[in-house]
C-alpha cells in the first residue's frame, strides 16, 4: 500500500517531508489538506490526525504526525535510505538530534513564526500582525547566528562538519528557506550578513537538486502573487489616491 | 569517566535529565550552572555547550546538548535501560518520538512560558510580565486537552496507552509540573479540569518515586519561598497602608 501524505506545500514542516520522498525514491500520495480552507480541522482529517496538524502521514495502517518524528520514521522504515541521513552510529545521530531538537526549542519564534506574521498569514486567512513579526525577528537573526558560529563549521558544507547532509539539514534549511517569500530588500537585510549560512543554503539546494527546488517552487510562486497584489495595489493608489487594500509587509 | 550532567533544577529540561539518571541507576556528577547568576553564558560554560542553555553533558570527551536528545542518547548509550523508555521497535518508538516533537513544537507558549512570565522570571532577573503570561495561558489550556483527548487514552495508565512510561511521559510530566509552582488558586484553574491528565500526573510520580518528587522539589520549595514573602508584603501592607514590593502573580 502506497504511503500517504498528509500535506500543504505552503507549510515548511510539509515541504521536507516531501522532499525526503523525492530525493530517496520511497513513492507516495500526496493528499493536499489545504490549511487556507482550514481543512486540517475538517472531521475528516481528525481520523488521520486529531492533534490537527500537517503534516502527517498514513504508512499502511500505521499514522504518524509531527515532521521530525516522520523523518526519522522514513528513515527507519523504508529499505536503501543512506546512513548519513539519519546515521546510525550512536555519537553521530545524537548530534543530529541535538540540532533537531535545537530547532524546534528555538525556531518557534524563528523565520516561520516571523514570515506568518509578516507575509504568510492572510494566505491561511489571518491578518498580518507587525508587532509579532518585530517581536520575532530579533530572536531570528540570534538562532542565524547560532548556525553561523556553532552548527556550521570550518570543515565540511553540512550541519556539524559533515561532508553530507542529514535529516537535521534538510529540516533546518525548509524553516530558513521559508524567508524566501519575503521581498528582496528584507531578505537581504535579514541574511545577507550571513555568509556561511548562504553558502549552505545553496549546498543543500544543490545536493538536493532538482527535488529541493521544485518543492520549494511553491513559496516562490506565492510571492510572486504577493509582488503583482502589492504593485496592482500600488497602481490603484496612484490612480485613486485611495488607502492600500493589502497591508504593508512590514 | 563519570558523566556530567551541566544543570539547574529550576529548569524543568534539567529535571528531566536528572530524573532519568537517578531512575536508571547512572552514576553522574551535577555540575550547578546557576541560572539565577547566568552562569550559561560564562566563558567556561561556553566550552561545553557555545548554544549557552542548560542542561547539557559531557560523557568522555562528547559533549551533547537539548534535553530530549540527551535522553534519547543515555537511552541507548547506557546498559540495562528498559526498552519502554525508547523502544526499539520502529512503530513504537515513532509514536514516541511523536509526543516529544509535538511537546516541541506546542509548548514553547505552554506551560514553560507561562509559569515563567508568571512566577519565576525574577529567579533568573527577568521581571513578571503579566500580558505575556495572559498571551500563553489560552495556549496551554488548549495543549492540556490535547494530552488529556489525544496522548491519555482509555487504555494504559501512561501516554499512548503503554502500561509503563516513556522519555516523553518524564519530559512531558515534567513541563507540566512546572505549574506546581504555581499557588493553589491558579493551579487549581489550569489544571482542575483535566481529570485525566491529574490522574496520569500522579501514575507518573508514582512510577518514578522516590527521584521525580525528590528533583522537583527544589519547585516546591522556591514555591514556599515566594509564598513567605507574599505573606511578609502583605502583612507590611497592612500595616503601613504601602505599596506592594512584590507584583501580583497573575
Amino acid at each position: 500500500m502506497t504511503l500517504k501524505l498528509y500535506v500543504d506545500r505552503m507549510s515548511h514542516p510539509c515541504r521536507e517531508v516531501i522532499i525526503f520522498c523525492k530525493l530517496n525514491g520511497i513513492d507516495f500520495e500526496e493528499v493536499h489538506i489545504d490549511l487556507s480552507k482550514r481543512q486540517q480541522r475538517s472531521p475528516e482529517y481528525r481520523e488521520i490526525n486529531p492533534i490537527r496538524k500537517i503534516p502527517a502521514i498514513m504508512d499502511g495502517r500505521f499514522k504518524l504526525s509531527e515532521s521530525h518524528a516522520i523523518l526519522r520514521y522514513l528513515a527507519c522504515a523504508f529499505p536503501r535510505i543512506a546512513d548519513h541521513w539519519y546515521p546510525t552510529d550512536l555519537y553521530k545521530r545524537a548530534k543530529v538530534e541535538s540540532v533537531l531538537d535545537w530547532q524546534r526549542t528555538t525556531f518557534p519564534s524563528g523565520s516561520g513564526s516571523y514570515v506568518f506574521h509578516s507575509v504568510l498569514g492572510p494566505a491561511v486567512g489571518i491578518p498580518l500582525n507587525t508587532k509579532a513579526a518585530a517581536r520575532t525577528e530579533k530572536n531570528l537573526i540570534a538562532s542565524l547566528a547560532l548556525i553561523e558560529s556553532v552548527w556550521l563549521q570550518k570543515k565540511g558544507r553540512f550541519l556539524l562538519g559533515s561532508d553530507q547532509p542529514s535529516i537535521a539539514d534538510l529540516s533546518l534549511a525548509c524553516e530558513i528557506m521559508a524567508l524566501e517569500v519575503l521581498d528582496d530588500k528584507d531578505h537581504e537585510r535579514i541574511l545577507g550578513p550571513f555568509k556561511r549560512v548562504l553558502k549552505w543554503l545553496d549546498d543543500t539546494k544543490n545536493a538536493m537538486a532538482p527535488h529541493f527546488e521544485e518543492v520549494q517552487s511553491t513559496l516562490s510562486n506565492y510571492k510572486e502573487k504577493v509582488q503583482k497584489q502589492r504593485n496592482t495595489v500600488g497602481s490603484k493608489i496612484t490612480q485613486s489616491g485611495g488607502k492600500p487594500v493589502l497591508q504593508s509587509k512590514m
